[in-house]
């Protein structure tokens, strides 16, 4: 039995005011909110355990190592990739991509190559394909959604050619809710030796995710919207990749050996970690993928399922919302127009006064934005500690909204 | 007065034991420990003023983005840059100093062109250097230090020829200790038209920094060295310079529209700060700073300077100890062997067990181990809550380590 209450009881944030109402938190698609247990083991990092990490023999450098090398092994499990080597440690989702784009397709990829991307997709894995676009002459070719919003994967396939050096794609879209079969693509590209990355920034937060199940290259997490504190994340690399790719950033920890004239990389995948690392974002981000684990991935997915569903039927009497993206088995995630109504940003701050966060504006997302035929729209994005009654309660705020706008 | 008990006692970690005693924490070179008050203002923006910045009008995003976009002015007051918009936020100076080689080098320099170095910089301020190396065949040209550990900047300048197109130098050796006079450099190099990159990691630490005086065209820090959070950084960039870069991470915030075909950029510093950043992080730096400029880096520089001094005078008694740097005006930064005794690595356990942490290691600074011709030494590094009994902790520690292995 999915205990809402007790979850919600977790997160401190969620008993605060916002103008004077209590906070209905609905922004969940740009951040999650953090339970006690990732607070406390920030603080507890920093006033008791704080130490940098690889480079130190002493007490507190071998325990913060202990903890954050330990993370590596619970995000493989997270992801059930087949070795915790094959997780490279970041800052989130935008590092991680980048370092594909430079130490994987950079240097293997020449004018003309084509890349393969939806458009749904966030700016974090639309410009960086734009930088090989620019300075290489890379070509991108995208793929457009069905009218309810949904992905055809024979689509992507179909637009595989000889030239196709890569797929890049999310999960799930931070603007429709729309989740991509990219299983199927996955088999599909393997077969005409394509590899693919996937975008799973959304993804990893709202379903279990097997890495190996889906058969991708590349997956990209991000910890701040897996109920994790900022600046940590990680990417999911096959190994087979992981042995193609150059570095990416130069530093500390990613070498073995430095002189004037030379530098011996490490192995995989400390070869991809330069620097001191997000130490105790990292250690955060471990304890928040335990707590997930601990409530059960296909038990969140099923909460947030009753949420869209209970979501759906309460906008489906509001005739003047128009909700985009409609794709059987989407993620709770909403993005809406109101008719006849001000710009996203004013019905934001209706909301707003009533204590629903909501995001406005183009989220991350131009060509989708393009393709929708908007500059802007509301989102409202559900997380695991959210209710139905907040769903009635960003109801009632949308119609206030429609009333003084409509 | 420098009150140290009063500073001591505004950092949780060093009431703690380790291994029974209590803890004598000199890897400061590191990574420092945090105050309280850096410790509560992460805390605090987790459990009650978390949201994603930049893109929200709700509530918590204006509040978080408030507190996030005002760290920006605090790092231009604690390097007196002239505008905020001088400082580009980031993770650290392996990030900053990767932003400088791949946002501004590597897109202006070809097969030939040269980049000065002092034997004495930190991998992070070589490596990304190297991939210039590697990848477009450009010339690492390397100052050696004096004997004492000092480092002439006429040497530096002498360098310099037609082919010159960067000096990278630490203002600070994290080995060594040694101030690098770095204002002279850049004078001198401004003459020419060669601008100089300064690794501020350690300089900003233990010294007031103008970046207008010095007239630098970089100066890159670190938040965790500040007694700030893991993951925090900046850059001060230069304007012009800042305007010759092409961007580096591709992501969200770092755009201002973005469509199938094209990507429109944002303005600097913006331009250089793509995605999701360390928000929580970024606010405990503002905060650390903040702390540092209330206790005055000119007083935390004087306080540094007695520690060096007594600390020197009482290992002048130790004759089995091989102190590397004695360069006038070093910070209070030592790296030692003893002779006759077991490796840096054992050192550094026997020290571990009287509560004392050291680094043992190559310091990240593989070309000034081979200039010293050592594989190894152990580091004592000091910062603001140090004290001269601590120094006594870490005396009697040696003695019982060259006793055992002597």
């Amino acid at each position: 039995m999915y205990d809402v209450e007790k979850i919600r009881a977790d997160f401190p944030i969620l008993s605060r005011e916002v103008n004077g109402k209590p906070l209905t938190y609905l922004d969940n698609g740009a951040s999650a909110q953090k339970p006690q247990v990732v607070i406390d083991a920030v603080t507890k990092a920093y006033a008791e355990e704080y130490s940098n990490v690889h480079r130190g023999l002493h007490f507190l450098s071998n325990l913060a190592t202990e903890k954050y090398e330990g993370v590596r092994g619970i995000i493989a499990r997270f992801l059930n990739a087949a070795d915790e080597n094959h997780i490279v440690l970041n800052s989130g989702t935008t590092e991680g991509i980048n370092l594909v784009a430079y130490g994987w397709a950079m240097p293997r990829m020449e004018a003309g190559d084509e890349i393969i991307l939806s458009v749904m997709e966030h700016h974090a894995n639309i410009v960086p394909w734009h930088f090989l676009r620019e300075r290489q002459g890379v070509v991108l070719k995208w793929i457009d959604t069905e009218v309810d919003g949904s992905l055809d994967p024979q689509k992507v396939l179909d637009a595989i050619t000889p030239k196709t050096k890569l797929i890049a794609i999310t999960q799930c879209s931070n603007v429709l809710g729309t989740v991509v079969d990219v299983k199927s693509i996955c088999a599909g590209a393997r077969a005409q030796e394509v590899p693919v990355l996937v975008d799973g920034s959304q993804g990893s937060v709202h379903m279990p995710v097997d890495v190996q199940d889906i058969g991708c290259d590349f997956y990209a997490v991000t910890g701040h919207k897996l109920y994790g504190p900022s600046g940590s994340g990680a990417i999911y690399i096959h190994p087979d990749r992981m042995a193609e790719m150059q570095p990416f950033i130069g530093g500390g920890d990613m070498i073995k050996e430095v002189s004037k004239t030379n530098v011996v990389y490490n192995d995989p995948p400390m070869k991809f970690e330069a620097g001191t690392p997000g130490i105790v974002q990292t250690i955060g981000f471990g304890v928040a993928l335990e707590y997930m684990m601990s409530v059960g991935m296909a038990e969140i997915a099923a909460h947030e399922a009753e949420l869209r569903d209970y979501a759906l039927s309460r906008f489906k009497s509001l005739n003047w919302m128009n909700v985009q993206g409609q794709a059987p088995g989407k993620a709770a995630i909403f993005s809406f127009t109101l008719e006849g109504a001000a710009h996203a940003h004013d019905i934001s701050t209706i909301l707003d006064k009533k204590g629903v966060a909501v995001r406005a504006g183009h989220h991350c997302a131009g060509p989708l934005m393009d393709h929708l035929g908007v500059s802007a729209t509301c989102r409202a994005s559900f997380g695991m500690y959210n209710t139905k009654a907040e769903v009635d309660v960003l109801v009632d705020a949308l119609e206030l909204a429609h009333e003084l706008f409509g």
